[in-house]
């Protein structure tokens, strides 16, 4: 069901009864003296529902994971949560017995603003693994944070900012739909740039057998009024098809979190279940809202100067679909082409070759399209070049964003995947300078 | 057994009654233009014993495998060959049925100048894919090249040179050692560069269950004398332990080839079974001038600085050792960390944490030594930092070659593999320059 959605301002503090803030404590200095306001970033973001919320999250399935992660999952299970703490320059990640007090202080500091229990706050933390963090900062940003929280899309755009980290720019977006009868808003922000290729479950636990691979970030609001289990049951389909969709270096990162808090203040009929009339409605919009910004996420990665959709079908299973496309998206080979604008399929079909999934050479199609046009300029059919000039297929391959299509002609099932080439700029940020500790990164 | 081994010069005609050449036919000048001599590269190498000899060898077991391995593997499996024929600068992959013709075609001429049946010659390519042989030049360069062989170091030096694509320099490797009193000699040559991670298996089939990951080509030469199952097993175990231990960049090639010819002519009691009392002594002579060309083949990889030896130990099985090891070596933040310098031990052990294998937080030590050395210097143990400055950590990522430790404490298998760092270099050249199509790589 494709939901009529109005795109509006505000993103997270869009829906009813929403306040944020973005603030500055200086998580992401230290070790660069301070002082001076110069290259001073805001790193800590806070966000508030008025009334008691509803509350979901999906979580990285790597196995090291961070405290933040680590406190959030029993509190989401519980089911309810009315605001989330979360800061940048820190993940917070491989800090011991420190990490999870002071992830739980993080809670407890933002719950006693508002005379909460600390179970019914979140927290987030993105950024350098392996550091304790700097709890004073911490403690003085949330008391400023909540002093300064509002209603107005500036405050939701702060708090944006005060979670990226190498991200060039922040992630908003907002919908307003009917569910109902009544005028329903969705909105969010979100963070990624490196470290990028989530495979989130609720648990945090991995489906057995599956290998999933950012930090990234994403918190959602809505006014929906809408049950603990539909609202798990809708962000998980809504991730599986966009943030676990995602790939820009491969690597899945200790912190990846989703969340989403739901007040019921827009006062549609509550939706009990996925069976609701109203459901599916909902879900349309979470999807929307969920790939827009996993696309963000792909389009601002590190050095990224092209986005590529991988349509694959035709494999004989989803398990080798979704292995197969991973290998074409995370090959070296095939991003620093897609670099150069060269649409080199012998790399690509090299790749399927290696991928866990069984592929036959002879019956290999590999095309280029316009983002999501019908119309594909196939370079390889049945695993033979189709004759079509070099000079068209750079054409195809040079656009900051197309589709690769691939069909591996032995089955029924598919998967997409967006994904990102590999440049210069992504190994020069990434590999630092030692002699600044300060500029290394997560 | 360490069997004692002398180095000698001359690699594959070092044993007694190999000849070797390697000659210009201008198959990686296509589309430049001929004429000049400028940027001219020997392209086409060819092996030839004088005396009938027992053949092993090794294949991708990528399922997108080249015409060049396809009529290899049953020729192979007869265990006889006598010669071995082998052009850079296009891999006569994704060719269709002409590829078939094509490589058949580059035995029997090569066959043709010995008056030898075309089965009793091997043949490899390395390079472009999906771009059918320019067979007049192969069958100009596989004349002129029967003409030129040699016994000298210098042919061989020729041939070694003629099956290189992006490497920067040729590899060779022979020793001397006895056997049963009389003096035996090996040899070899290789190539590598980019699309390396090797997982060959004699078949060209993979094994179940587990995903294998160059083109790297490599032909030994052995004047000893051994029958074909020993020395089918002596190379499988050889492989694994060397070529099937090495990444540059992730990415398994349509053509990895390692072929083994035996010609006897040391006249030694011949090793009839891998329970023959000396086959131990050959078995260590192969595996050190395996490894030794496969070590040649990282620290010569595109782009690479950094040549490190991961040393994991502590798994719960060996496929646990080999996905964790693989996972760290292979992850884009891990390499360009290596290419900074920079010991970030929260890259690594996120890596773990997203790899197939069971790795438990608390459990995990991470440390740094000179290569080979025995002092160990431990950036993490059982998850938690230990304590010792940066700079000292930096010191011991510094080095052009150092060994890293993982330990993950769980079991009691593990898992060694030579990997390298992600360069700017490295994207820079594999990008390539799609207004000059003759610089694309493979």
């Amino acid at each position: 069901m494709k939901a009529k959605l109005k795109s509006i301002e505000g993103s997270i503090t869009a829906p009813k009864g929403f306040l944020a803030s973005g603030v500055f404590c200086d998580i992401k200095r230290l070790g660069t003296g301070k002082g001076s306001n110069k290259g001073r970033k805001r790193d800590l973001a806070l966000l508030v529902s008025e009334t008691p919320a509803v509350a979901a999250g999906m979580f990285t399935t790597n196995q090291v994971c961070a405290a933040p992660v680590k406190v959030c999952i029993p509190r989401v299970a519980k089911g309810r949560a009315q605001a989330v703490v979360a800061n940048s320059g820190n993940a917070n990640a491989c800090t011991g017995r420190q990490g999870m007090k002071d992830a739980i202080e993080m809670t407890r500091a933002a719950a006693a603003a508002f005379h909460l229990p600390a179970e019914q706050v979140l927290v987030a933390s993105t950024g350098r693994i392996g550091v304790c963090l700097p709890m004073d900062n911490l403690r003085a940003g949330i008391r400023q944070a909540s002093q300064l929280l509002g209603h107005g899309p500036e405050h939701a755009a702060e708090a944006a900012e005060a979670i990226l980290t190498s991200d060039s720019r922040p992630k908003q977006v907002a919908v307003e739909f009917k569910l109902g009868g009544k005028t329903v808003r969705l909105g969010g922000i979100c963070k990624g740039a490196g470290m990028i290729q989530p495979g989130m479950s609720m648990s945090g636990k991995r489906p057995a057998a599956r290998q999933l691979h950012a930090t990234m970030l994403c918190f959602l609001t809505t006014d929906a009024a809408i049950e603990r289990a539909p609202l798990q049951a809708a962000l998980q389909e809504a991730v599986a098809q966009s943030f676990n969709r995602v790939t820009v270096d491969g690597d899945m990162s200790t912190n990846d979190t989703v969340l989403i808090l739901a007040n019921g203040l827009a006062e549609n009929a509550p939706l009990a279940s996925v069976r609701a009339k109203e459901f599916q409605v909902f879900q349309a919009a979470l999807n929307q809202v969920c790939l827009e910004l996993a696309r963000m996420i792909v389009r601002d990665g590190e050095g990224v100067t092209r986005m590529v959709t991988l349509r694959l079908s035709g494999a004989r299973s989803y398990t080798d679909a979704d292995a197969a496309v991973r290998a074409v998206a995370n090959s070296a080979l095939v991003k620093t082409s897609w670099c150069g604008g060269d649409p080199n399929w012998g790399r690509i079909i090299d790749a399927l070759g290696y991928s866990a999934a069984t592929v036959v050479e002879e019956k290999v199609d590999i095309g280029y399209s316009a983002p999501g046009a019908k119309k594909v300029i196939w370079s390889l059919r049945r695993g033979q070049p189709t004759g079509v000039s070099f000079k068209t297929l750079c054409q195809a391959a040079a656009p900051r964003e197309f589709d690769l299509h691939i069909r591996l002609n032995l089955g029924r099932a598919g998967a997409i995947l967006y994904a990102a080439d590999l440049t210069e700029a992504y190994v020069d940020f990434n590999k630092g300078d030692v002699s600044n500790p300060a500029s290394l990164g997560g």
